[in-house]
Order: structure tokens, then C-alpha cells, then sequence
């Protein structure tokens, strides 16, 4: 039951830290990116010795292609992540009730939209889809790739970078396509803030994008793993 | 006595980081939450092979709860942060003497507007104290939870990872809450702050919010970590 | 096989990296520095067990003078690291499309500019090409002297800390001389940016210099520690 | 030979940078103290094991003091830290010749200034004076302190935090007191500066106050930890 637990609290604060920051705040530190993957590090040095620190269901998914992970755990730790998403997005309404009574009334402006959009047959507004799922895909591939060579590899055991790497690793990302994607790497993170945001790159009518994008992207980078380390299962 | 000089030197200078980036400064570098958590970054790695490198004395309840710090320590650490923040405040004085006189001017203003609300029957300005002990609480409790499951946890021992993790979860903090609760998430930070500030989330008059938060997050972190580590005491 | 598959996907988000924060996006982060020197950083962690984690011809050059690459694999891993910075272009162009073709409309303007050079007998506007030479060749050595000193001296063999200390190398040349040479260090980040940017500090037309620092500064490196290390080959 | 030659080169690159981001560039980039406590963080873990990574001639009196360098060692280490500082301004002026024309017209200026206050008795324009002191004691003191702790305390043999808690010492002191003293910390920075500034709070005519607070600062640290680490000689 520990692991369970924390993974919960790992994708309870890494959620809470982009709702507040990249959600409820607009662009509103010029830090922003670095304390998202802060708090994906910290959250890892924290937990990695319980539960292997996934606070990701793509994470979850590219461990488990990998053969570390057992089935009945992946499906127990990604319920666990999106209970931790989700409860960190009520913490941030809690936290700025203000901007979330804002974001909330811009639902029907959007719903507005969409409604235009269904007259033409669609039920979302259409945007450029490719570019947002080749970011989600590509940092997405990043972060796995990451993950399992430094957290999985057997030559990497004992080492203590393993924190610093991964959570950089969104750092990365978030800086070079944010404005894409909105940056989100992990499905937990784009369901919750897909229940917060009414607009931007990342809204619940744009969120299988996202999850397209970083599933294949972790089917990949596992994949990949096992093809260049058929000596280490 | 080694130790609780230890506890003074760090407590004094994550004080003085604090009060001339953030009080007497005001929003003056981009980077101020940066150095904030490396201000508490270095001075762990400093002295945590002497004292532990508490620097709060929620950090001290929570270890304290956990079973790593006998009573009379835990008095006499909270009782050296306490004077290492009456001086940081000195020093920061005597450091920006004319930021300091500023601040200062507003203590008749602040005081007029509390006589304002005294006369409604408050002794303060009534401003959301809910989002203020949240605040606090949650990323109090996430320190605290960071720092037992770094550097107390038997299987994370001889790790060098432990200050880079427990300085980072101040940076999160910060950036996440700073403009509901000021960022402490310390009582001896609270306490200096409130010494220093007329004005804003943190001062006197709203002292017993950060307290209350913070001292309930450390005993929640110090009872999960207990809980969830029976066989690690 | 491994290691160049390692070599190119650590290139490829270096170069990405660059491509999409320094030349797409303009400006657009006060953060860029940071996140070019974390892609290093967190693939140099990724991948140093397998490949050594060159993804940089200059470094390349600098181990192999150094003595610990063979002059095989050197030719191999020089030509998969300018693959990936190929492809990180054509990735960054799919990102950005709307970027790029402002990017690519400048090149006409460019000719034209270079076109009025070559009438007074030069191919390319003539800039200080000394301070950009001097730049590049600085950096440049510093990130080969860093190189040769973490990863491969015997007596640091089994620290963690060369991905950061690799990483952040970069990060100083970036502020401290960016805007002289653009910051590449890397000649496989030269070559992929001159393919993209039509002005500024690193184009098609002002290669030679960059490559030209970059190489006598990876030559200086690597001879320099095989004077200063006798003892260690 | 080869400890005085990574003193020269660690040295040079320290200088260069603080030259190159905080003089020749003004505020230039809000990464600045990042891309200054990076430099030390580098040579640090670049050099360290061959020099101990002084760079600082503050740092060489503390280390003397604790017993851990030799006084011969002492004055050529700090002989050679000048050189680099001396080269690096040389270096620096190559690197951005027109500011370097720019500040150096100042000079009149400053003269005129110091003249009409030699009118007044003095020589130098007298400004405030304790504030300077005291920013350059405290956190030459802290970094003096972290050092002895962090590179040369018996418990801490082996770990490989050092570089970050040195470097990121610097950071919190430039963010904390650069706008009183101009943040140097350090002997070699104070003079490398003073050649080249003509204005601000460290120029040749405030230069005692940088070198009183910092010698002071490093012979206060380096007897603290004599006294509290009796049996660590």
C-alpha cells in the first residue's frame, strides 16, 4: 500500500505545482518551468526508494513495457496518479478561489465555440493537432528514455542523479514547446489540467492529443530500451 | 554545542537570504526564489553532518515525531533558529538601512487600518486566511515529508542528493504560493518576516495563520512517515 | 550499434533544444540558457554509460586526442551526432512551422546583403569575426577541459556530478558570450543552426569561424590534459 | 605545477564571466548570478581533485588557516588566481571591445568625481562604507564556511555535492547583497573587477572595503571551523 500512497502524493504536488504556476497564475514567474521540474524531483528523491517515483501514467507505461513494473502495479499505480491529479486540482481551486472562478467563467465562451464548431460538423475548434502531438510525443519519448536509463539500467544502480536528470528532463520540454503542447508529458498532469483550463493548448477537447501522443511515445522509448538492452531484464 | 551553532549559521542565513531578496528588495530579481532554496540548499550541505541541518523548527517537530531528535535537542535547535533569525533581521538592517526605514514608514499606516478594523470589532485586517494556512500547510508538509524520506530514511542513507531535494521543495513552494502566504513554510522565517514586514501576506498580525499550518503539516509528515515506516525507527 | 543510436538521440534533443528556445521562439525565455544546458545535462545522464555522451564533434575530437575513443569509433560517432542535429531541424521546422517559414523568408534579404558584399569582393557581410573566433574557442575549451577532467580522469571515475557540471558549462558560455557567437561550443549545433537562422550571430556565411574556434579549442583541450596527466592514460 | 595551472585556468574562467555578464553587459540577463555560481561550480568539479578548486584567494587563507594547504602552496595559489583574473579582464575587453571603450570612457568622469572630493579631503568618493564591508564578510564567511565543510570536513570525504553547494553560495550572495557590494566574495573577483568597472559599488577606489570584509570573513571561518572540529585536523 506505501507505493500507492506515494504515488499519490508525488502527483498530488507535481499537479498542484502546474495548476498554480502554468494554470491559475498565467505566465506569471519567470520560473515557472524550473519549479515544475523541481517538483518532479523532489517528489522523485523523495519516493524513488518506495515505489519507484513514476507520478506518471506514461512513465508507468514505459517501466512496464520495460519489466519492471508487474501488471496488477501499473494498473494500481496510474488510478493512484489520476486520484492525485485530481485532488490536486481541487487544492488549487482551494488555494486561488479567485482565478478559479475566472477560468470557470470562460467555459461558455468555449462551449460557445465549440457549439460553432459542431454547425460545421466538428464538436471542438480546430487547431494545428500535428505540432501538439509530435511535442507531446517527442518529450514525452524524452522522458521515458531518461527514466529507464538512469532509474532501470542496471549499469546506473547506486548512482544519485537520477532526480536532477528526470525532473530537468520537463524542464527541457516545458521551455522549448510550452506553447505547443502546453508541455504536459504525462497524462495525469493533462487530465488534470484539462479539468481546470478552458483555454490554451490544453482543454478537455484537445486532451487525446495529448494522450496519443505520450502513449506512443512511451510504447517507443520502452520498446527501444528493450532493443539496446537485451542483456539487462 | 557544536550542533546548535550549526542550527544558528544556517538558520541566520536562510533568514537573511529571505529577508533582503524578498522583504527589503521587494520583487528585485527574477531569481529571488532561487537563491531562497539555495540559501537552504548550501547551508544543508554545510552542516547536515553536524546538526542535520534542520534550519525550522517544523523540520525539528517533524524529526522530532519521527524519533530522530531527542527532546531536549529539539528545544534548544528551535530556540538557536530563533536567535539565528533575530540577527538575520539585524543584519539585513544594517545591510539595506534605507529599504529598512521605508518599511518601517508603513508601521502607522499598517496600524491605522488595524485600528480601522478594531473598531468593527477586529484587532486585524480581515483578509482569506483559508488559502494562507493551505498554503502553508501544503508545502510545509511537503518539506517536511521531503526531508524525513532523504535524510532519515535508513534506505536512502550516504546519498548525496539530500540538499539539492530539500532546498528545490522551497523553490516549488515559492514560485506555487508565494503571493497567497509569502513562501515560509518555517516558523523562524515566519517569525523574522513578521519583524521586518508591515505590509503584505506575512506580518505580525497574520503570524498565527503560518504557525498553525506549518506546525500541523509537520506533525502530519512526522506521522505518515512513521506510519508508513514501521520498520525503519 | 548502442552507442551511436545514443550518440544521435542525445544530438537530436540538443540540437532540438536549441533549435526551438535560441532561434525559433526569438527570445522568448529568460530561461533558455537553462533549458539548453539541461538537454545536455539530462542526456549526458541518459546516456554516458553507453556512449560516453560526446554529442559533440569537438568532444569527440578532444577524447580521441585524450586517448579514450577509438579513431573508428570517433568517424562514427561524428557523423551520427550530425544526423541527429539534421533531423532536430527538420523536428523543429514540424514544431514551428510558422517560424520557420518567417525564418526562411529571410533568406532572399540575406542574399541580397550578401550579394552587395561580394560586389566589393567578399561573399558574406563582413562582421568582428575576432571576437566571435575568440568566443567560440574559449567556451569551447572550457566544456572540453570539463569533459576530460569528470568523465574520463581516473581519480573522478564513479562520482555522479559530470552531467551537471558538463551541462551547466554550457549554460556560462551562453550568458557570458551568446551574443557574440550565438553559444554553440558544438560544431554539431553550429552546422544545425546555420541551416535554420538566415541572421544573427551564426549563419551559413560565419560557420567557418565557429568551426574554426571550436576545433582548435577541443585540440588545446585535449593536449592540455595529456600534458597535465601523464600518469593517466 | 599542474595544482597552480587549474588555480590560473579555474581562476580566468571565474573572472570571465563575472566580467563578461555583470560588467560589460549590465544587467543583461536575469541568469546572471546562475551563469557567475556556475562558473565556480564547473572548474570546481573540473579541477577539484587536482587544486582543491580555490580560485578564490579568500578561500586559500581559510583552507590555510584549517590546516589543509601548505604556505608555499597558499601565496603561489594565490599568486597564480591573479594571473587568471588579470588575463580574464585582458580576455574580456577582447571579447567585447566597444563596451570595454564604453566603460573606459567613464574614467574621466570618475576621475573629475575623485578630484573634487580630494577638494573635500578625500580621495575617493565616500560613500556608504559599512553596508559594503559587511555584504562582503557575511557571505565571504558563508562561502569560506561551506567550503571547510563541504571539501575538507573528514565526513564529508567522498561525497560529490561539493561543486553545487560552493557554486550556489555565490548565487545567493549576488542575488542577496550584489546591489550593495557588486557581490564578489572573493579577493581574485574584487581586483579582476576594480581594473575594469569605473562606476558602481567595486571599483579601485572601494577596493580595500571588498578586501578588509573578505579576509576578515575567511579568517573568522577558517577559525570557527579549527574550533568547532577539534578532532578533524
Amino acid at each position: 500500500m506505501n507505493k500507492y500512497i506515494v504515488e499519490l502524493i508525488g502527483t498530488f504536488f507535481l499537479v498542484l505545482t502546474v495548476a498554480t504556476t502554468a494554470i491559475l497564475l498565467g505566465a506569471a514567474s519567470p520560473l515557472t518551468p524550473l519549479a515544475i521540474a523541481s517538483a518532479l524531483l523532489v517528489m522523485i528523491y523523495a519516493g524513488g526508494h518506495v515505489s519507484g517515483a513514476h507520478y506518471n501514467p506514461a512513465v508507468t507505461l514505459g517501466v512496464w513495457i520495460r519489466g519492471r513494473c508487474a501488471s496488477k502495479d501499473a494498473v494500481l499505480y496510474v488510478a493512484f496518479q489520476l486520484i492525485g491529479a485530481a485532488l490536486a486540482v481541487l487544492a488549487a481551486k482551494a488555494l486561488y478561489p479567485d482565478q478559479a472562478k475566472v477560468l470557470a467563467s470562460l467555459a461558455p465562451v468555449a462551449q460557445a465555440v465549440a457549439d460553432t464548431a459542431k454547425g460545421s460538423g466538428a464538436t471542438c475548434p480546430v487547431a494545428a493537432v500535428f505540432p501538439v502531438i509530435l511535442a507531446e510525443f517527442l518529450f514525452t519519448f524524452a522522458l521515458v528514455y531518461v527514466v529507464l536509463n538512469v532509474a532501470t539500467a542496471k549499469r546506473n544502480a547506486g548512482t544519485g542523479f537520477y532526480g536532477l536528470a528526470i525532473g530537468f528532463t520537463v524542464l527541457v520540454g516545458a521551455v522549448a514547446v510550452g506553447r505547443i503542447s502546453g508541455g504536459a508529458f504525462n497524462p495525469a498532469v493533462a487530465v488534470g489540467i484539462s479539468l481546470l483550463a478552458k483555454t490554451g493548448p490544453l482543454t478537455f477537447c484537445s486532451i487525446w492529443q495529448h494522450l496519443l501522443g505520450e502513449l506512443l511515445a512511451a510504447a517507443a522509448a520502452g520498446l527501444l530500451f528493450r532493443t539496446l538492452n537485451a542483456d539487462d531484464r
